[in-house]
C-alpha cells in the first residue's frame, strides 16, 4: 500500500507534554509572543519548500491570486526559516535535507496544535533531479523511497537504536493534484521520490569532490532506482512522508525536475529554472483556489 | 586514536574530475562568473556554521577587528547559503543538519581546490545542548559520535549501501582552540560532541510534537552519553568531521552550550543568548589574529 487514503485520516495530533509556555525555538514564536488561535486557528493549507526565496515569493504570487492579503515574514525573531501566512494557506522553507525539514514540521505541527486546526493537508513543493524524466516535467510523487532502496519507511535514532517509520502519502491528494496538472496542460507524472541525505556520492554524481565511482555505475544505479519505479530524486521526502502521516494530516509532494539524471548531473545556473520552478507552484495553488472555490460555493 | 594530528595532513584535495566549466550550485559560483584562484587563492580558514545572520555578524566583527575589508555575500546569486570573506579567512553558513552542510562542504571543497589553496584550517562555530555541561560553557570537540553511538564514525549510501567513513578532527587544533580559549578566561571543556539528525526525538526532547519516553528515559540516556563522554549534542559534527578529514583538511568544532540538557529542553528565545553566541568567535577569532600574527612576524 503505496499511500493512505485521505479519509482515514484524523487530522488530530497527540497531545502535546503539559507545558505552561510553549517555545517552537526555530520558528521564533511562543505561547507568549502569539494567539497561536487567533492569528492561526483558520489554516487549511501548509505548503513547504527548500528555499526561503522561492516560498516567499510563493506567498506574493498566492497572495495576489486569491485576492488575500499576506503579511510579513512571521518568523522574523530568528533567521532558521521563514513564513507566510495568505488567508488559509501557511507558505514555509525547510532548508535543505531531513534533518532542517524535520525541525520545520514538528514546530509546524505544535503551532497547528496550538491553534486547534482541524483537517489541515500538507504539500511539500520542490526541485528535484529527474530519473529518465525531461526537465520540467512535474513529478506528484506516489510513494518514497529511502536511501537504504526501501519503499515507504523513514528511519529515525532514538536512544541510539533504529526506528522504522511508515512513510505514506494521502494518495488521493496526490490523484488531485495530478488531475488538476493535466487540465493545466502542465507536463506531469506520477511516480516514486528517491530520497537521499547527500547530494553529491549519495545521488551519484559524478562532478562532486569524491568520486570513486564512474559513469557506468551510475547509469547502473539509475536504471535499478527506474526498475523500482523511482521517477525523481530529492533530499526530504521520506522525512516529511513519515512526519505528517504520524501527525495524521494528509500530505503530497509536488516537485518539478531541473535536470535529467540520466544525462547529466549539473544544470547551468539560469537554465530556464525560473519558469521550471513556477510549475509545483501553479499546480497547488490552482488546486487550493478549487478547494476553497468549492468549499465557499 | 580520536584524532589525527595536524603534521600528518597534507592539504591536498583529489582532483576534480574532468569538467570545461565547474558549477558550486548551492554556491552560485562557476568558472564562468569567478576567477578563483584571483579570489580565494590566499584563503587560510574556513568557518562555518549553522545560522546566516550568526556567520555574517562574525564576518564583520573579523574585519574590524583584523582591519581588513569585508565584501558583501559571496552566494548572492542564490539564497542557498551565504558566504563572506576577510582576507585569509573565509565565513560561510551551512543550515541546520549533515545533509546541508555536506553540500557546503563539498562546494567549499570544489572552491579551495579551484583556488589551489593549500593548508587550509576548517573551523566549525556553533551552538549546542550540553550535557551535564552549564550554559554558557564552550565545548571544543576531541571526537564525535554518531546518532548509533559509534565513535568518530560518519554513516553515507552510496547506490543503496552502507558506507562507513572515519569522522576525525584535529587534535593539535583543538589544543590551541582550548588553550586560546583558557588563556581569554572563557569557560571552555574538551569532550566528545553526539550527533544526531533530529532535535526532538533523537536528542531525546521531551518537548516535541512525539515523545514515546518519559523524563526518566531521557536522563538514563544522557547518564549513557556521559559515561562514554559526550559533553554536548549538536546536528552537523559527524559529517563536518569526516568530509574534512577525507579531504585531507586540518578541522576543529568549537560550539557554546545554550541549554544544559540534564536540566532541561528547550530554552526561552532570548536568554543570555546573544551573549553566548559570541563565544566560539571570540575564541576562533583571538585564534586566528594570534596564527596571522606569528605568520606575518
Amino acid at each position: 500500500m503505496p499511500a493512505s487514503s485521505n479519509s482515514e485520516i484524523p487530522s488530530i495530533l497527540p497531545p502535546l507534554s503539559d507545558q505552561s509556555v510553549v517555545y517552537l525555538p526555530h520558528l521564533g514564536l511562543t505561547t507568549l509572543n502569539t494567539d497561536f488561535k487567533e492569528q492561526f486557528g483558520d489554516v487549511k493549507f501548509v505548503c513547504t519548500g527548500g528555499s526561503s526565496t522561492r516560498m516567499s515569493e510563493y506567498a506574493k504570487f498566492f497572495s495576489a491570486m486569491a485576492n488575500v492579503p499576506s503579511g510579513g515574514n512571521l518568523c522574523n525573531r530568528t533567521d532558521r526559516f521563514v513564513m507566510f501566512k495568505t488567508g488559509p494557506v501557511l507558505w514555509a522553507n525547510h532548508g535543505i535535507g531531513m534533518p532542517s525539514a524535520s525541525i520545520l514540521l514538528c514546530e509546524l505541527f505544535k503551532l497547528l496544535r496550538l491553534a486547534c486546526c482541524a483537517d489541515v493537508r500538507f504539500i511539500r513543493l520542490g526541485t528535484c533531479g529527474g530519473v529518465d524524466v525531461k526537465p520540467g516535467t512535474v513529478i506528484i510523487s506516489n510513494g518514497v523511497v529511502n536511501a537504504a532502496m526501501e519503499k515507504h519507511k523513514f528511519v529515525q535514532w532514538i536512544q541510539g537504536k533504529e526506528v522504522k517509520r511508515d512513510a505514506l502519502l494521502d494518495a488521493q491528494l496526490g490523484d488531485d493534484l495530478f488531475g488538476t496538472a493535466t487540465e493545466m496542460h502542465l507536463p506531469v507524472d506520477r511516480g516514486l521520490t528517491f530520497c537521499t541525505d547527500d547530494f553529491y556520492e549519495g545521488q551519484m554524481r559524478l562532478d562532486g569532490p569524491f568520486c570513486d565511482y564512474g559513469e557506468e555505475d551510475k547509469l547502473t544505479f539509475m536504471r535499478q532506482l527506474i526498475k523500482i519505479g523511482v521517477k525523481n530524486i530529492e533530499m526530504e521526502s521520506t522525512c516529511f512522508a513519515a512526519l505528517t502521516h504520524r501527525a495524521k494530516f494528509s500530505a503530497a509532494i509536488c516537485c518539478v525536475v531541473l535536470v535529467n539524471r540520466m544525462e547529466k548531473d549539473t544544470m547551468g545556473l539560469k537554465e530556464s529554472v525560473g519558469e521550471f520552478e513556477k510549475r509545483p507552484f501553479k499546480i497547488v495553488s490552482q488546486f487550493i483556489m478549487n478547494k476553497l472555490n468549492s468549499s465557499t460555493s
